[in-house]
């Protein structure tokens, strides 16, 4: 206990939390699972405290877990070693600067994302990346995660939409990275190592962003198709017709009804467009479901209508963790599977992961972001019902064998974390390559020489 | 010479080139410097020679530079150091693959963009990666550089449209990483740390490619304006409208008349719309010119048409080695800087840099890609003259100068090579983040633990 006094003692009694009760909230993520007790939650308040810190694991010889929201979901943010300090960035969440010709914005890593973009909205500009979580998600968690989310089919992933870093290394240094510009050549790109990195390479601090306009115009529909196969078709078919779509999103039948809608399967479909092209978009999308035979049940011809339509796709986990609660109570646990496949693999592999999961008889429910290939299954089961759990976790590698038959990934967005270790080896053996997981521990040597951050993660 | 002997006995006479006229050629780049005749030219075919010129090299204790097409302009492809072997992709320029559900496509590295792009434009498909010399620049080189170039307004730098990479690196091993999605989270971006490594890592043999539908519309203006300020604060103007430009590119009064324009400044402006938009597009660009006293000179109401109108603008680097061929003959160097600042600096930044270039009497002209901030002034010089070789090296650094002081960079696409390594450590000592440069050396010799790639550039 005494470590933890003198922590209080360096950084202020306010900013260092020891209650048993909320250490425990700490030490649970939200797929159920609960995690090692830490010593203390540190909520820093800025850089000169995350260095201090720092300094402070490194003198005793403790870990650190970096956090954010803790929204995170293949255990990234999980402490697992004892003798670890939780440090949460959840304090610092200000908007340092907006510039609306340099469509650039600098904020601390602990805003969340929808109260950022709330404050673009009013330049007319926004920061694309939109994981569903986002009412909950950070800034600096979504880029420390590699976030992407349901605006990535057009936008791509958080890494095309940060320009510059400052963080803290695990030798207590602060380094600052990036540009102004989007163009930036200056040396190795230590950027996009830390964008994804998990919190194994250090604490950001600060994070200078680009911003793009938001869409003058943007006309979306939503559609029923009788089965999984048709849904995936009308994405491969709007990928043939060179339709850019900004958002493609979809649900199962299952998950569809659980969260209030029509027990089809449901396709989200929207587009951006310049004033005087909506119509022509809008047919277009109409054309496309169509011709795979599915049927529209709502259009919009304006983003604020099309996003409130997507309401029922972002409750997907949510209603999944309810779900498994009514089911199983205090018992249950969540898995949430991430994998990707291109968009020419898209119908067979969903086909293929929605007949194992029957096989398997677990609880399975299936969504995500078909714009990019990238589907989430959702399963849940009772953590005390020994056959259930073996089940599962084979259910859970076999999705990931599936993705990878059909040249896919086992993780799009939610990063390796802990539940995702032996499916990366696999990953890099199947890739023929196996020397990068080799420079991955050489890597994070260089930034975290005394081994304090997030242990136990993607490869350790 | 016995080791060049050697080296033929391991690859095959026809890959290795030891007739020092050739060898001659590659110990010059398109700045007109000379540097090191390498031992010998490898063109390699395959990953397995690059394999074996790697361990050769390491065997051996040489050096590699490794090459493309040679159009990079930083001496980031230059030989600076005895014993070494040119190791050239240029026939390594097959496309493997191109799908267009997923919009990707699989290429060996020595392929050149526009050889690229011409088979894109059967699928309706592009790489939207568009530096000047794209007629002549390969890929690969574009790739290993971080090149960017005119779409690179919208579309990003090269970073952006790298889905994956096979490499040797200095082990002799081959690494491959990358998804066939975009979304791609397997452990630390070491991608994105090979995108703009300038050849110090390894040798790329292969790369998969992200590629955007063709915009179906195309609008775009050629204006001509009497300063550079009011130039400069169109861009400004269309940011502020919000108005996300595919292609924003400029010439100053003596380049436009350099390469047969009127001697004015010229501005070209364009944006991809659909169908339908195009006149409500043209109007906005219109607005934009008028707004702030610009004449518009040509318009364009599809890709085709302003693509030839762009012509003269790829014309800047020739038009000006030419001009500096003239006035000092075999006695010319040209060099030419790469610096990038905010859009909101531009006006103030580009007059500066007018004014400064008058100030030393020094042939310059300036030109570049001003929808990125990214300016590239262009100064000739005859290299017996002492006097004027100090002034040219001190304007040159006062452009960088200029950069960093309005919150610029020195290099936005050109990378640091030789002739920005100094203002590489002035850069990172402006962030104060000197522990930036430590990192760069560890990670150079994680991958490249017996020092053979490339010699001498960016922190070297």
């Amino acid at each position: 206990m005494s470590v933890t006094v003198d922590l209080e003692k360096r950084l202020g009694k306010e900013k260092v939390i020891r209650d048993p009760d909320i250490l425990r909230i700490y030490a649970r993520d939200p797929t159920l699972l609960e995690y090692q007790l830490p010593l203390a939650v540190v909520y820093a308040e800025s850089v000169n405290d995350v260095v201090e810190v720092v300094k402070f694991a490194i003198e005793n010889k403790l870990y650190i877990t970096p956090v954010f929201h803790s929204t995170s979901l293949s255990g990234n943010a999980a402490t697992t070693a004892q003798k670890t300090i939780v440090l949460s960035s959840e304090k610092m969440n200000r908007i340092l600067e907006v510039s609306e010709v340099d469509w650039l914005a600098t904020v601390e890593p602990g805003i969340r994302i929808d109260e950022f973009n709330l404050e673009l909205m009013r330049y007319g500009l926004q920061w694309p990346v939109d994981p569903a979580s986002s009412k909950t998600a950070s800034v600096g968690g979504t880029i420390i995660n590699g976030g992407g989310g349901m605006r990535g089919a057009k936008y791509g992933p958080a890494s095309h939409w940060v320009l510059g870093l400052e963080a803290v290394i695990g030798t207590g240094e602060i380094i600052r990275v990036g540009c102004r510009t989007v163009k930036c050549r200056e040396g190795y790109d230590i950027l996009h190592l830390f964008v994804g990195s998990e919190g194994t390479l250090g604490i950001i601090t600060k994070a200078m962003l680009r911003l793009a306009p938001l869409p003058e115009s943007f006309v979306g529909v939503v559609a029923q198709f009788e089965d999984v196969v048709s849904l995936a078709k009308a994405v491969v078919e709007s990928r043939r017709r060179r339709l850019w779509l900004l958002v493609a999103e979809f649900m199962d039948d299952d998950s569809s009804e659980f969260v209030g809608l029509e027990r089809k399967y449901t396709l989200w479909l929207g587009i951006d467009a310049t004033k005087g092209s909506e119509d022509v978009m809008l047919t277009r999308l109409r054309e496309v479901i169509d011709k795979v035979g599915g049927k529209i049940s709502a259009e919009a011809r304006d983003w604020g209508t099309f996003f409130k339509l997507l309401g029922p796709r972002r409750l997907l986990y949510p209603a999944s963790v309810k779900k498994a609660i009514e089911q199983y109570g205090g018992d249950a646990l969540v898995l949430i599977g991430d994998v990707a496949v291109p968009f020419s693999k898209l119908p067979e592999a969903l086909q293929e992961m929605k007949q194992t999961a029957k096989d398997y008889g677990i609880p399975t429910i299936f969504g995500g972001h078909v714009g990019d290939g990238n589907i989430h299954p959702i399963l849940w089961f009772n953590k005390s019902d020994e056959i259930q759990k073996k089940k599962v976790a084979e259910l859970y590698e076999r999705f990931d064998e599936i993705a990878l038959r059909h040249e896919g990934t086992i993780s799009a967005e939610h990063g390796i974390g802990l539940h995702k270790k032996e499916f990366l080896k696999k990953t890099y053996e199947a890739k023929n390559s196996a020397a990068v997981l080799r420079i991955f521990r050489e890597i994070k040597r260089i930034f975290d020489p005394y081994g304090i951050f997030n242990p136990g993660k993607i490869f350790d």
